[in-house]
């Protein structure tokens, strides 16, 4: 089923934090994008990028195995790392093997390392913890508290870019959309284009994020589609991957 | 303003965890209770006292200190204390210092530290993560995701045990109520009793927890209050101590 979770914690070392609001949209066949903002960017270089990362893969990059007991494993692939698209030194690069464990109030714990150093230094490790809400409502409202079971039958809907000089996916789970757009081989924050829009009740996209020079060559209304069409924005071509209405 | 927090995490030692369904409700006044039902017990001394902990108190069992930077220091000496009431070895005694940091995504973060062994001996340091949600609504609705400020006109209503062989607090903030009802010197879990309502569309309130064999005993209906009124269930007197409509 289509999922979507707010981060709520984000910990190296022995000091947790969120600066950002960062939403994982996953869809019904395991399609996957992740926004994380900063709520109040620091400085000029998060200024002029005001994102601590972004990925997003289709479900060919990520292997999952449950493990029982609410615990399952995760490894990751990307295929957008905004880290490895820009060349930030010191930060991972190749699989990253991740678990995820169901706390009894509903929330789900990740943790996992990496190596910023390289893959034959020290590696370090990380938490993150999840919130799952309900990708249906217009507001961020969390399921789950008392272990109830939730089962979401929200539209899943993922579109990807075909052209060749482009990278691009869109995950729309219920009324929240997530989107990227990147230009290959520019490897710069110019080739970086993000949205984030929310469906409100009068059936109107509200953009909650848009960034990026090439922002309006991402899809940003979503009718008539069905598995297998393709839509043009802008000279830009966008498959529909999976379409669960 | 009234305020409801829903922890998100608790912490001693490396590893966090979150086993309960721990809502606490602040009125505008500044009364205080926060209930902490194991979501599943284990074993039988929590099935037979479901909870980690449950505490509360009135405004003048609390100091409040704004530090700057969206930091505050509270420091709690607890009207009602499970452990103390219980008796439980190993439990804190006395004022308990706590330092609430607000986090970029509207997250607060409490930390402080206890000393179950003493005032003397070694402290033990915990931590807690909450989330602010909206206590008008009927859903736990997450608030001030991207720090947008958060201003409830929820009501407000305290109603407080005046009769001499009982301590016992209702906190009413919007739609939720949580209250507790002790018996003086019991001193074991048959003198405590819990509350948590919530009120639904139609005005009728929910029962989400309900413990104790006086519970009945604690006000679960809440028409025609006015500050200074009392309300009598089964013989046990209740004053509305505090009413903002």
């Amino acid at each position: 089923m289509p999922a979507l979770f707010k981060r709520l914690l984000f910990q190296v070392g022995p000091q947790p934090n969120e600066r950002t609001f960062t939403l994982s949209s996953v869809s019904n066949d395991g399609h996957y994008i992740s926004l994380r903002p900063f709520v109040k960017p620091h400085g000029d270089s998060e200024s002029a990028f005001p994102f601590e990362w972004a990925f997003a893969g289709t479900n060919e990059t990520v292997k999952v195995k449950d493990l029982g007991d609410g615990v399952v494993a995760q490894d990751y692939n990307f295929w957008l790392d905004t880290n490895v698209y820009l060349n930030i030194p010191n930060t991972h690069r190749g699989e990253i093997n991740t678990t995820w464990k169901d706390w009894d109030s509903g929330c789900v714990e990740e943790t996992g390392s990496v190596n910023p150093f390289g893959p034959d230094k020290e590696s370090v490790s990380f938490r993150e913890l999840w919130q799952p809400v309900d990708p249906s409502r217009e507001d961020l409202v969390i399921v789950s508290p008392n272990n109830e079971t939730f089962k979401s039958n929200a539209k899943s809907v993922v579109l990807k870019v075909t052209d060749e000089a482009y990278d691009g996916l869109v995950i729309i789970v219920g009324r929240w959309v997530q989107g990227f757009l990147s230009k290959k081989n520019q490897n710069t924050v110019e080739g970086l284009n993000f949205i984030r829009l929310l469906e409100k009740d009068s059936g109107k996209f509200e953009s909650l994020l848009s960034y990026g020079k090439d922002v309006k060559r991402i899809p940003q209304s979503y009718e008539n589609l069905k598995k297998g069409s393709t839509v043009t924005i802008d000279g830009l071509n966008w498959e529909v991957i999976e379409y669960h209405a």
